[in-house]
């Protein structure tokens, strides 16, 4: 049997309100019986959206019981009056949940640039509240997809003094995704009790160490979240730095962000293959991230990949292309554990065996530097026409 | 009657000869008939192609006297080996030429990672220079294509002290074009008389503001190189900083480049529109630069272009997500000069004019930062289906 799809103590729903053109569900609740622990991690953008602007001002006081999201519209670059209308999704939600509206988040992804339907939103809360229920995670999920081809959803139980533990992960993609989470929304439930410093030091890590690991475009959006929330429902002793039962969390936790992170990059969008970067034997940890990204964002990498090219040069020239100090004769490139290049040159009579690698699904890249002891690894996915596709036509 | 295009004291040649899987020319030679005064601006990647350190070696003495080109192959990647096919190359030419080897330069663009077939250039080189003729450069141009869809041939004159001055420039393009004019090939050629120095230093800034404020596709090739070659023949007061004529001559090689960069961005592999990104009103011109590139950049907007999809709010993204310090209320976004963006949202109705500027030919994006008074202007090209057909089959 399935395991079911639910975090004691949390309640969800996804409804169909109107703000999509289509029948498809746009409307998303997430809401925990008691005020929960929160903790958030957002987008860097300086034009950040009216909802990323509201949370990041509510969030503050590290509660929160409930999560209002819409799908089709990103209330992004609506001035006072987008946030006005964040206010009001709010408020709608806060008036038939019967809390106070400052334990609301909200969020919003779709278009930018126009104002948010806010009427249809309001005009369906009581809807959208009725309809709460402990397996309604995803049915919230469908609620908060866009270009997403499929549901992302996961769940992970683990075991503290004898307490089952809950963590259930959901999320949308698909595009701009990159750096720092771009259109990327997630949110995390947990039962688990833990302190707040606590729970915001282990998300944050989580966070930087799977969604802000990850290119899809190389774009950022004005709209990325990520949000936890841990309710305390399981009654372990609660969670602190030096608590026994913490790396098991951690672990659990890094493992539900990471198999999210990793299927936002499966559905990137017309992603046809996820391609792992590793750079090894770099100055500082900054320079191989510099060199993964660099990798990841070339098109003409990614079209490569498109094409199961076994062009690695085009490795090479983007490993080349950074500002950071290297001595090209000690530089290696190897896929799927394949050596390409080494000793300034490439590794003759391996072209044909990438033939092989490059037709595979998943293609790990590694790129050693050969200049220190750092690393940096990173997904990312291929460039191909379905992209092109999904992007020219998106608002019209 | 057309003008001939032609530089008193050059001689060139295009040829067939094998590197090419099919009949296409793929070996040039521009020679001067007496040394001339050369200057050169090489990538600035890592991994730089054989031909790109030779150049930079033998360009040190400011003197050269044949250009010796392929294309099919970029000779990159190809470690010491690959060194000595260059010199090979340059050998070969030098003996038929009867001219000293230091003064001849070499150059190749194509595949990275594969031996040069330079037995097939030393065995066409007799033929490569029995057929040199002055009208020859239009045949040199073509023998330095790869997947550029037309030639790029710029030509210009000007009367300095009663004297007639002709500059002419070739160019191939098409993809990796951005930054520092990743693989392109451009050669110049004018019977100017010019000083060694103020010659570096007026193409230095010609090339800084044409072919480095272009980006096609994001990425830098290992064997961008860009010579120009003033033979003297115009018998003109030789040209120094100081020089009356010398902001003529400025001019017309800005011209000639800047023309030839937007023959690439508008042959940028699978473009279909010309878009100029203007930042202005930025505290430093670097300021400037980053936000321009980080929207000629990005996927999202590229596609957009591509749609014709009036999707103003990508452009915001991409200025939002760069680290540059940034107020959102105070940047204005114009397309071809209607108002979209300011005060920190969508400027409403104007998106249906929009629709109409998306289906131009060439678009102008303007982005007022309200921070200072520095700009930067560049070029960019769209992202379309034949980019990733081109670039997914390249070596296949």
């Amino acid at each position: 049997m399935e395991k079911k799809i639910c975090v004691p103590g949390f309640l969800a729903n996804g409804i169909a309100s109107g703000i999509k053109a289509d029948a498809r569900k746009d409307l998303s609740l997430i809401y925990s019986r008691t005020p929960a622990r929160v903790a958030g991690v957002f987008t860097t953008n300086r034009f950040k959206a009216a909802p990323v602007i509201l949370d990041m001002e509510r969030i503050k006081s590290g509660s929160a019981q409930a999560i209002v999201v819409n799908s089709g519209n990103a209330n992004a670059s609506t001035g006072d009056a987008g946030y006005e209308d964040a206010c009001a999704m709010s408020r709608a939600a806060s008036r038939e949940l019967e809390i106070d509206e400052d334990l609301i988040l909200v969020a919003s992804t779709g278009v930018i640039g126009e104002r948010l339907p806010v009427e249809k939103i309001i005009a369906n809360m009581s809807h959208l509240v009725g309809g709460l229920h402990e397996s309604g995670l995803p049915s919230a999920e469908e609620g908060i997809m866009t270009t997403d081809r499929f549901p992302k959803i996961e769940l992970r139980t683990i075991t503290l003094e004898g307490e089952e533990i809950t963590l259930c992960g959901i999320a949308k993609g698909a595009g701009m995704i990159e750096p720092n989470m771009a259109t990327m929304l997630s949110f995390i439930m947990t039962d688990a009790s833990i302190d707040q410093e606590c729970l915001e030091s282990v998300f944050r890590e989580a966070i930087a160490r799977s969604f802000n690991a990850i290119s899809v475009d190389g774009c950022m959006s004005t709209n990325d979240t990520a949000i936890i929330m841990a309710n305390g429902f399981a009654k372990n002793a609660s969670l602190h730095e030096k608590s026994e039962g913490l790396s098991l969390f951690r672990e659990a936790l890094f493992d539900v962000t990471m198999s999210l992170a990793k299927l936002i990059v499966r559905d990137g969008e017309g992603a046809t293959k996820l391609i792992e970067i590793v750079v090894e034997g770099a100055e500082s940890e900054s320079d191989a991230k510099e060199v993964a990204y660099a990798v990841a964002r070339s098109n003409l990498v990614k079209t490569a990949f498109f094409g199961e090219d076994p062009n690695w040069g085009r490795i090479i020239s983007a490993v080349g292309s950074t500002g950071i100090a290297l001595s090209p004769d000690s530089v290696e490139l190897y896929l799927d554990g394949i050596p390409l290049f080494s000793g300034g040159r490439g590794v003759e009579d391996n072209v044909k065996k990438l033939a092989d690698v490059m037709k595979r699904d998943s293609v790990g890249v590694l790129i050693r530097l050969g200049m220190g002891n750092k690393s940096f690894r990173m997904h990312a996915s291929d460039l191909s026409h379905e992209y092109v596709d999904i992007n020219s036509l998106y608002t019209s």
